[in-house]
């Protein structure tokens, strides 16, 4: 049974339980440090598909696949499953999943999705609604550059704030009963918009949003960093997690250096890679928690885990209308116990 | 306690309350049958903003007001809200919302986002995880013709089968306590591809979603027809309306008719307003729920009405890669007792 802590923080007091995720990553991931953690690597980005958002969809059945392959669960065995992605009406997603006829539960929270669909996920299986849920999510570097910036073709200079959409995947299959990590806690967010217009800066306008939500957390739950072995935000990348150190520093007196990591930074060698501020998109996250987080986790080398997942909520037509870009961060609380 | 009934249905026993509900509308909904049924009319489709997107996220945020002031409710009251629009990733919902500073839950569901809304609402209100909720979408002819099919300055022609996306949009506040329109079920639809590709005959493309959706109610909980006063589905129109009823009776010789309403054969006048096939879009069906069925189910009209908000899923780029439109319903059972 869900129990509310504070404002805006719910407890999953029956546990549910993330019995196996997986990870996908394209090429360029299947180059940077995390290579050896993926459970699925494409290193040719089409997967053999005609169109780059044919492959997102591919790579997002995948995962999804593999993870229930590793969880020992059916298709069939599946109650509702949780997912969205970066592309317009959700395509990444709807196409991907749409021969498993799986009751699917549609969202939309940018980069921040996997941590929505955590919660939901959560929030099914703790209640009683479902005894096995998937929270999956999805993002490829060529659909989101072609949608968001230019086409690939162009060959647009890169500013060095800018973030490189991660092409990858990850799925968790989350369930009443079994063994691995708990979601304990989930933190909503809120849409947070401090004017910044620079869509090659998306870290600065994420990290006033991350940091309202594990405020929130801190303030709901009684937790402080000492408490946690990892916050992990999702892609701030290195300009966004700068500043919400400072913006911690500055506001509360807090220290998040030394547990802050961010999926964006470990994503990608950023001297060698040449991503610049680092990764994003909803599978930087997603294909990070997924794999290389959840396996620390199952081998208790991290048994607490703040998941902080951070999303820019614009849209091309809203940037090109001049409008500033809200942005929002979903947390949750990850246990290895 | 959210209890499940069968494969994919949900029954809230602690009964979640709509304790208020508010639908608006534009000029040609103001010309329409209901017009007298809407809380909120804006003559002018541009509300005074500079885009339609401005707009429809004006209507958007002054429907969410609208309802939270008649239950009596202020934001900081509100623990969660769910919401979605048909814009590219959301915008409507986004920015309309984004000072209001409660959490955010995003959903996309297409114009199946008002049930998939208060299903989520009704999830959390029923299991304790909150005691005040709001779901609410929104659609605009202008915003919504601009990205799926033409500029307006065009003037293209419709064919007999497309249907008239409604400038509309609808909030329901959820409550754990309260009078009103109960929500007493849900099931969560499939997505659901028949190979239907003309994106001017969405009924078509929606009309087995809803068919298998409903059917799953049907089996799941051991209604039929006659349990129920109404089954109001989201926006078939009228060629998906037809499609529905010949599904329900080929396939398991069921008579629908007599209890089937759409809620965009009833927005708009067909044989006067040349809106061919009827209207669409998400607010649409969550306007006329939250304006017209909500006051005939408080004055005790209508006792129990199976609400079932349809949706297409491709995207305008899905189209032209020449892909099939896949489709969902997601169903609530709203009762009046």
């Amino acid at each position: 049974m869900p129990k509310r802590k504070g404002m805006r923080t719910l407890e999953f007091t029956n546990r549910p339980v993330i019995t196996a995720g997986a990870g996908a990553g394209g090429r360029k991931e299947s180059e940077g440090p995390l290579r050896d953690e993926f459970d699925l690597l494409f290193t040719d980005s089409t997967l053999g598909e005609k169109t780059w958002e044919k492959a997102e969809s591919s790579m997002h059945r995948a995962v999804v696949e593999r993870a229930l392959q590793k969880s020992g669960k059916a298709l069939s065995d599946v109650d509702y499953i949780f997912a969205g992605d970066l592309l317009d009406q959700c395509i990444g997603s709807t196409f991907g999943l749409r021969e498993l006829a799986i009751p699917f539960f549609g969202l939309y929270g940018a980069c921040s999705t996997m941590a929505l669909a955590l919660t939901a996920a959560g929030l099914f299986v703790d209640s009683g609604a479902a005894k096995t849920c998937v929270a999956s999510t999805s993002s490829h570097f060529c659909s989101a550059e072609k949608q968001f910036r230019f086409p690939l073709e162009y060959g647009s200079q890169r500013t060095p704030s800018a973030q490189w959409t991660v092409t990858g995947a990850g799925a968790a299959v989350v369930e009443a009963i079994g063994s691995g990590v708990h979601i304990d806690m989930a933190t909503l967010g809120r849409i947070t918009d401090l004017g910044i217009t620079d869509t090659n800066n998306m870290g600065a306008a994420m990290a006033p949003a991350a940091y309202d939500t594990i405020s929130a957390f801190f303030k709901d739950t009684g937790y402080s960093p000492k408490d946690l072995d990892m916050i992990l935000t999702g892609d701030l990348g290195l300009v966004g997690s700068r500043l919400l150190s400072q913006l911690f520093f500055n506001e509360e007196g807090i220290n998040i250096r030394g547990k802050h990591e961010d999926c964006g930074l470990m994503i990608f060698d950023l001297k060698k890679q040449s991503v610049n501020a680092g990764g994003s998109g909803c599978g930087c996250s997603a294909g990070v928690l997924c794999s290389h987080i959840l396996k620390k986790m199952n081998a208790k080398q991290l048994k607490k885990v703040l998941f902080v997942a951070t999303g820019a909520l614009m849209s091309p037509l809203s940037s090109m209308q001049g409008e500033s870009i809200p942005s929002i961060a979903h947390a949750v609380l990850l246990t290895s116990d």
